[in-house]
């Protein structure tokens, strides 16, 4: 594929694309038109002719678009490509829970270890990787290739975590700890604050309700 | 406080101003400075003298923001002063994580019920919540009043039961299933697609890398 600018806009609305793309081909799709994808996913066609220009993705008029070429290039373009060793640090509830979720292994995220500071939690195994203590985090990612780290501890010791994971080869850091992380570039941060998102719904429901009690 | 419209953009940004001003508040801090906060949001002053000004919450120059009066009143737009019942659907690894999280309650969000199709978990609690079955799901949402429904099932069920819950009173549903919901507009949705943020991660640590390779 050419190498293009992308916006930012355009970027933000492609993991929904590669997620319709991959439905449609599990189902045995091969090719669709933009007006069939637009009504999937409720988005107009015109817009998903504009989004789906920068790949290149698509033929002659009235073939519509071949829906491999597209996922394999929108997988490119996400890094979904290659294997990412990734760890997750703080085996709570939700670390737990992520670790128990097969589902990143298809998009090529691979679960190496698990970290807690709770010494019950020792050697614990979730999917048959156990539980280690946090003292070998630092030897561990890098003797494993580890690019990425999910944080699902308390907010008190995000900070402090994320800077001594700032100290390692560490790419990127998916973080759930309610709080904002301050690191140096080279380590990039997505948040997923859940408690944020919920009040964003509740907004929502407040003012549907406030619309419609006038 | 007056009546305003104010732009979706402020909107997005106030969980984490009211994020921000709860940890002030906490600490004790009874104002702030624009200049004080920005420097702990990362946000320029002129950002935050901006947003802040749609609520009124600032007082003579050189006094800074009455902490607690725009933590309230950014409470009130959010929906955060009143308590909203809620239930949790599918007690899996993920639903489990979301029923054990205490700090929802601290916003007003009060768990009621936890529902699940596996016979198995019939009655297990969960900080004192019997789990219960899909059947009572219709008859529990009406005689508990619960304006909001959290699903962590998987994606081939979730169209399923989310119009189930659209014959309901139900308000809000907070979508952690990897699929969107097409329902009435009465109903309103908040997706947390966790599969699409890991993607998003993975492309800044992608791109990252292919610009500091060059």
């Amino acid at each position: 594929m050419e190498e293009r600018e992308i916006s930012q806009a355009v970027i933000g609305r492609l993991p929904r694309y590669y997620r319709y793309l991959g439905e449609l081909l599990s189902n045995g799709v091969e090719r669709i038109s933009s007006s069939d994808l637009s009504k999937r996913m409720h988005v107009t066609a015109s817009q998903i002719r504009q989004d789906l220009n920068n790949f290149g993705g698509f033929g002659q008029q009235g073939y519509g678009y071949n829906v491999k070429y597209l996922h394999t290039e929108i997988g490119k373009i996400l890094g979904l490509n290659v294997n990412r060793n990734f760890v997750i640090i703080g085996a709570g509830n939700l670390g737990q829970a992520l670790a128990n979720y097969a589902g990143f292994e298809r998009s090529g995220f691979i679960l190496k270890g698990i970290f807690d500071v709770n010494p019950r939690l020792e050697g614990v195994s979730i999917r048959g990787i156990p539980i280690r203590m946090m003292d070998d985090l630092k030897a561990f990612i890098m003797e494993n290739n580890i690019e990425i780290a999910v944080l699902t501890i308390p907010k008190t010791k995000a900070a402090e975590v994320a800077q001594m994971l700032a100290d390692t080869n560490i790419k990127g850091i998916w973080n759930f700890a309610p709080t904002d992380l301050h690191l140096p570039k080279e380590v990039v941060v997505e948040n997923v604050h859940l408690a944020e998102s919920l009040m964003r719904l509740s907004y929502k429901v407040e003012r549907y309700n406030e619309e419609h009690m006038e």
